[in-house]
């Protein structure tokens, strides 16, 4: 084979991959917007035959010699060849370490199971869903016993989703966290309350459909690229390439700010996706880095941008003329602060960003519990709760609104949930990064996110893949990575709203 | 190879095409539906791979000696298994005389021209479209000069549409058509002309779509399997298998009858896609046998069944409860005239049952000299202007209402428009037929469908494309052919609603 040669196959073999994500995700998308509610069965067919071709094409014979053949020569390949070769290796290792019966009938599994979570939700029925639980977290043992039998299986996993994290970091992560947080929550909630009595009433959805249009063209998504539909829960997906991105978002006619922010979450991961530079689009650099990256630019622009009073104060006047019976006497600091309260809770993804951590550190340390096997599925329930009682200090009612709330374990995703915490954390840090030279409350002021944007396309967004998550964030911190600045920030955030 | 492992195969065979074709289906209906305007390209791309991929699988040296196996053995096959293997004979026999590369650009200039069409039509530009007309035509030939060169080109691919058909019994046909119509038309003309002032006014797009989902229950459609979006050209589609099917309307707030009319005719092809035995999922005998047949079912549904006065008469109450200030001082009757009002118009889609034939025929006329090379691309609007003028009466204003309108030559559809009309005059045949053994007129009176669904899964829905079109219809109606039934259908309603 000649390299030229070798070069446009690695090319044709990415392409061919990023048709199947392309069918694979727009699948996964429809069954959980359009699609109507008894065709589950029917995606559970063919997405294991879709799955099973990209199986054959990431492992066949002729993609393991193409890509032996250029790691071989990588001293003469682009840095971006290098990367594309070292990424589709690492799948390809992990693939031919697992039986592929196994890895298919994992796939079935996982699409019955996202169906049973649904239905044992909505019916607060945890033993209808248990079976499916304990088959994941089985399978996830095994695969990682596969994959990397000296490693710890919970580890593998945590470094699936984030290389080089391990439960030692996260320990660490976690208990700094805590340690600032649980005295700063006794502290606001021994202050006189915020009142969030603003953004409850009835918000009829037309008018929170513009809002959330409003929203996207506010923050800088290119709506000709990025769509909008609503789901049970908000996600991001890209659909082949980054040139076709979507979120969703959840409206609930009793509250304006829920679709709000899971609009500009969502908005933050789509602006991530999309800032890719172009000529990554069909290639295994598409798109974020690391679950961990995605979320510090979601939560940058949820909590950072969205939350903050410059930012409240531009699009207030908006919020008002599309609902003036309900904000009639309220003022943009009225709405900050009710945006802002802080109390426990007992769902997760309506969570203020004080508490939020908190949620996140239950199902760490129940995940980590069940992996290790020193928790089973049947006591899950009661594990939960207890977590809750003692982090929280709230009571769990019903399932439905515990330990059946995320879709995350019934989708196969162990190992994800501390993303959302690091990636906050992350975040916080790279806004005081950018504030040495962007002046972002002023952009903010003046509703002209460009700056704020351009700095992130240029730090990270234009990347892609290329760097590892770790290599990135020390590039774009220009030093390590220092939880400190996230305790701080919530410090002087809550100060300022609660007048510690 | 064993019979048995065929057996096997076979099904795995149709199984994995199934799950292409569902991929492939959804990113088309997801274009035409929820993707963002700026995405064509993207899905430009994935197409192609796809395509590719089901080309191999439905080309490849496994597939041949299989296919060749079981046809050698046929004798010892069921029923089912000879017409599998027979139809995935006759698509691989195509595809081996088509050279790979010409099927796949084929391919990729109908993503573009689609594309293409869609801009040309919103600026009146035949220009910008005819280069691609003229490649698609040119395609057409040379696929069908490959596939049969002993045979007219397009009788080629009428035969494809419907298998016997030429342009023999097409002029006809029409000719039949055409003599009961002209006349039946005229005298219309000449009687006091109906009022549809009732069906236009202002209706908003949130009754509407509760008027178009109380008409997919009505008419029986199961909601589960079947879902409802809107698109700029209504259509049907099923994923994968007949347990997934899309029925999308286009709702026109200026006119309540054009969404209503759409969802029962769409309804139609639903209700025979999922009607469908549920043995033939995920084999190629699953769905409508052809396009004739699909029209029979979705022309019976929108005219002979929701035309009619009974039928209205059912559905007018929950006309009146949506929108009561629209219909004050309107009965049943007026309503009924409203929906058949006849007169000659621009528009295919939105003409009525009386002059809809008139409008097929310009296109049959059309497309039949563009393929015999009597017509060239750039003289076809002036063509078609003179036509309209000639069956219709009418002057054509510009291309966007013209030559423009359709989708079909864009997307390659040569040979496809007959259908409708032929669909047409089967449909009435069937209801004549049907009229024999079920009191139609009592079940649209009390509002049930269930003994006309009966009949029609029963005598088609069931068989999918086990028997050819042609045995097919002769089971039914349990005789030849007659267009006369279709004109006569037409004399006696048109005397009745226009006192003749």
């Amino acid at each position: 084979m000649q390299l030229h040669e070798a070069r446009e196959q690695l090319t044709a073999l990415q392409a061919r991959l990023s048709a199947y994500r392309h069918a694979l995700g727009l699948i996964n998308y429809d069954g959980a917007t359009a699609a109507p509610k008894n065709t589950a069965a029917n995606r559970a067919h063919t997405m294991p035959i879709l799955s099973e071709a990209v199986y054959r094409i990431a492992t066949g014979p002729e993609t393991v010699s193409l890509l032996e053949f250029l790691d071989g020569r990588r001293d003469e390949l682009t840095e971006k060849e290098r990367r594309q070769v070292f990424l589709l290796l690492k799948d390809l290792r992990f693939m031919q370490k697992i039986p592929m019966d196994e890895f298919l009938a994992y796939r079935r599994l996982l699409v019955e199971s996202d169906d049973v979570w649904h239905r044992a939700k909505a019916a607060n029925d945890f033993a209808s869903f248990a079976p499916y639980l304990e088959r994941i977290f089985e399978a996830k043992r095994r695969f990682a016993g596969y994959a990397a039998p000296e490693k710890d299986p919970y580890d593998y996993w945590l470094n699936d989703y984030e290389a080089g994290l391990t439960r030692q970091t996260c320990d660490a992560f976690f208990a700094a966290v805590r340690a600032g947080i649980v005295p700063l929550l006794q502290a606001v909630r021994e202050a006189e309350p915020l009142s969030d009595a603003c953004i409850r009433g009835d918000f009829p959805e037309p008018e929170q459909k513009e809002l959330a249009l409003y929203l996207m063209d506010l923050i800088g998504l290119d709506r000709g690229r990025v769509g909008l539909s609503t789901t049970e829960h908000p996600f991001t997906t890209s659909l082949g390439s980054h040139f076709d991105t979507r979120i969703t978002t959840h409206i609930y006619r009793e509250n304006v700010s829920y679709s709000l922010f899971s609009v500009v979450h969502e908005g933050g991961h789509a602006l991530y996706e999309t800032g890719a530079a172009d000529d990554l689009a069909y290639t295994v650099l598409d798109g974020g880095v690391s679950m961990s990256i995605h979320e510090s630019q979601s939560r940058f622009y949820e909590n950072y941008i969205a939350r903050s009073l410059p930012f409240v104060r531009t699009i207030f006047p908006k919020v008002r003329e599309l609902f003036p019976r309900q904000m009639a006497g309220v003022t943009a600091e009225d709405f900050w602060k009710a945006v802002n309260k802080a109390e426990p809770s007992l769902i997760r993804t309506k969570a203020d960003e004080l508490t939020y951590c908190l949620h996140v550190m239950v199902r760490y340390e129940l995940e980590k519990r069940l992996m290790a096997g020193d928790l089973a599925v049947r006591d899950l329930p009661a594990a939960w709760n207890a977590l809750y009682k003692e982090y929280l200090g709230v009571d769990v009612p019903d399932d439905t609104r515990g330990v059946l709330q995320d879709s995350h374990w019934g989708g196969g995703m162990v190992g994800y949930f501390p993303s959302y915490a690091l990636g906050s954390a992350y975040g916080a840090q790279i806004l005081a990064r950018m504030k040495e030279t962007v002046d972002v409350d002023a952009c903010l002021a003046r509703g002209d996110l460009g700056p704020v944007n351009e700095w992130n396309r240029e730090h990270i967004w234009q990347y892609g893949k290329l760097y590892p998550p770790a290599e990135l964030l020390e590039r774009v911190l220009g030093g390590p990575f220092n939880p400190a600045c996230y305790v701080r920030y919530l410090e002087e955030k809550y100060r300022a709203l609660c007048g510690l």
